[in-house]
């Protein structure tokens, strides 16, 4: 197909294939003339990726070269495949300002949480900074957070997620499954959090 | 106490806790001399409100001064109160071009979903549209959503909603029962988030 006729069916604007071509986030076509290329499938499916990656999951480029540099190294088994597209995903803790201690209190529980859950989780997971740091803040704030309280959280996650990755790897190749898990990580996580603050309305409407 | 007590025990800067009193989100201290005021712990409460709502919750200054006013009137009762704290808490869904028949659809969706879970939410809910906008974005890359699956979701999150809803009213005036939802929603919605990610690392390494 045409430049025009990618865009059209990728949703992507020729300005921006144009950008990832010359990055070489996007592999050229194959040459049909002067100034004239045609692009397949494997076109379409990269720029599906790529839009997941900076748009869906709000990527830097540079996270997006490394991820897709994972996805094309054969050598890379799945599991870390998608373990550095999800790393790449995880926001940043805000920076604060604060006593080093209640940060490696905040760091203990998370590690005492996993354990309670029975959970096998990289030491240099970077969601388990995130965890910390929103107890040490709780905490700041005057909020007791035990890993038993914690506990309750992660049994609501567990079952979704384990299906969440049965159904994720079901028979595509490694660029779908890296563009599936980008955009069920990070669309699912916004329809979890609404969920729950339409489920606080409701009990909350409830007492009254 | 002093201005400057008030602010080593908030946390809050001398500068910041000025401006909160120029601009009428802080009340003025007891004046017991020229350029002296005597601050108390209504003060100390009122800050800890502000930076929750103002640091934690992101709120704009509009946003955290309509919060105020609805804590202060005593004919706004405490569920019209939560909720109004609640809804400026809710993230803008972010604009998208595509077919209004599609977000409709969505929205249809979010209602079949609710009606299944039971929770009885305000038609204008924001969280509403936050789902129907990540259902959209979902099946315009490809995904199937339908109610059963969201339904899950929402049965995930509906105890550990109730059991937050409950802890949160047990005797504290209205400020501080704010304070409490604000910091609560936001801080254990990143600490879920968190936890369901690594679940994903979890039941992911387990499959390999």
């Amino acid at each position: 197909m045409r430049i025009s006729e990618l865009s059209a069916s990728s949703g992507v604007s020729i300005p921006t294939i144009k950008f990832y071509l010359r990055e070489g986030l996007l592999p050229p076509g194959t040459s049909i003339g002067p100034n004239r290329a045609d692009y397949g499938e494997a076109h379409l499916h990269r720029l599906r990726l790529l839009r997941a990656l900076t748009v869906v999951g709000k990527l830097s480029l540079g996270d997006a070269r490394r991820v897709l540099a994972a996805a094309a190294d054969a050598q890379v088994s799945l599991h870390e495949l998608l373990g550095t597209a999800q790393y790449a995903l995880e926001p940043q803790p805000p920076k604060r300002a604060g006593d080093d201690a209640e940060l490696a209190s905040a760091w203990s529980t998370v590690d005492a949480t996993l354990a309670s859950l029975g959970w096998q989780v990289a030491a240099d997971a970077p969601a388990r900074g995130t965890v910390a740091h929103a107890i040490a803040s709780l905490r700041a704030l005057g909020w007791e957070v035990t890993p038993e309280h914690l506990v309750r959280y992660g049994r609501a996650v567990d079952e979704l997620a384990a299906a969440e990755v049965s159904i994720r790897d079901q028979g595509a190749d490694r660029e779908m499954l890296v563009e599936r898990m980008v955009v069920g990580s990070v669309l699912y996580e916004v329809i979890l959090s609404a969920l729950r603050r339409l489920a606080h309305e409701h009990h909350s409407a409830r007492r009254g």
